[in-house]
């Protein structure tokens, strides 16, 4: 019987806890191949390497899977993996398990999700996963029968041509999870703090931080699913255009 | 008579003609402030810097405008000028003129249109403007007045909440410009191609390059008003959500 192929990437380095537990999941679903960071990509956003060249590096000794480190971002890892690894596309890209949250617009700055757009933009069926706690020590484990689940469902019906998926978890025991809710994207953004800091030879330097705010509180966000207790799953496109301005921009004079 | 503030920044870098030429087109409209990346981050996507302290050096010298250079990307260039140059919202951001096509999928990649969005994030009616020409000496004149016309217009109009715009210019003398055009992104991407070599010390690398392909030739598309000589001007969003999936989605047995 064929077993799909999962490609399994992240953005929080090849040797993350969460893409540890992402690894041992999916391996009961499929033929597993990683190619991931060789270092922490958080935030690159769907940043691409072309001014400096990539390395891959083989670094599975087992032999149970192939596993490869790469030098550039969670994007490139798949352009490479489906080009130089595979050279094929794998059935299914798994990305995560993030350690943090990227639901709201915190899609938009993720590694973790610009792995699994890059896998749709491909034509690839591609989930990102999020659990909501950042500590070394996270529980991955509690939502592990919904993470097999998810990945299942996408590897037996597919995804829409242009569709992936953003599944974030709350940081509960697995008794306190109410099971998955289809969500939308809840508005939201970051209020940055810079925190202004002088080095020893007294030149002003800036570390970005800041507080994330959630504008609504509407049962159909994913911030609402979080908040209680739910999985909540987005299924993310890529068609940036808003479609809903566009009759009303065609009455604005721009030609001149 | 209030003048409207004027942010500019672009993924170039400061030094680039196309920021150049941005400055010397927005001086007639407003009162401007630069900050701009210290070097080149195209392809940066909507990547931010929280792993490394940021830079930021004032260096006009003349005093008719502030400018700074940001060693991190567009986006921690937007995020920084708002909050440690302007101390306030600007009226306006333009990010561009960049060198080179940010149309179709290309957005999302695209350092130049990510300051656009992030403005737009921030609720900052916000442009990105692109020229399809990466060469030094591109003309970055020819399309002077309609991109003066399109910051005029959002001056006065502003943009509905969660939105920006992406303007692209075919790279023609003026006399062959048609015009500004409003479309949708076109359906593209991106067939990889890895040249793969070997280093002095025998070891592989990669560089990422490929060649960009249009999937449709619609009317209504930005890539359609390129190639027949149009500017295109796209409203774009940040709302990933693929709504039309949701109910279908909903049937999906995840829960088990």
């Amino acid at each position: 019987m064929h077993k799909p192929v999962i490609l399994i990437t992240n953005d929080d380095g090849i040797m993350a806890p969460g893409i540890r537990h992402l690894i041992s999941f999916m391996i009961e679903l499929g033929d597993i191949v990683v190619v991931a960071p060789d270092k922490p990509q958080s935030g690159m956003g769907h940043a691409v390497t072309i001014s400096s060249p990539l390395r891959l590096k083989k670094i599975s000794a087992d032999g149970e899977y192939p596993e490869y480190s790469c030098s550039g971002t969670p994007v490139d890892c798949v352009k490479i993996a489906v080009n130089k690894v595979l050279h094929k596309k794998p059935d299914l890209i798994v990305s995560g398990i993030n350690h943090g949250s990227n639901a709201s617009i915190n899609v938009i700055y993720s590694g973790t999700m610009s792995a699994a757009i890059e896998g749709a933009m491909e034509s690839i069926p591609s989930i990102g996963f999020s659990l909501m706690d950042f500590s070394f020590e996270a529980n991955f484990l509690a939502a592990k029968k919904y993470i097999k689940q998810i990945a299942a469902n996408v590897l037996e019906k597919g995804l829409p041509q242009g569709c992936c998926l953003n599944v974030n978890i709350p940081a509960v025991v697995e008794s306190e999870l109410k099971g998955v809710k289809i969500c939308r994207q809840a508005r939201g953004n970051w209020e940055e703090v810079f925190d202004h800091r002088r080095d020893p030879r007294g030149v002003d330097y800036y570390w970005l931080s800041g507080e994330f705010k959630v504008h609504e509180n509407s049962k159909d966000t994913d911030e609402w699913a979080l908040q209680n207790n739910f999985i909540s799953v987005v299924p993310v496109q890529f068609d940036f255009t808003a479609h809903n301005f566009i009759p009303e921009l065609k009455n604005w004079r721009f030609n001149v």
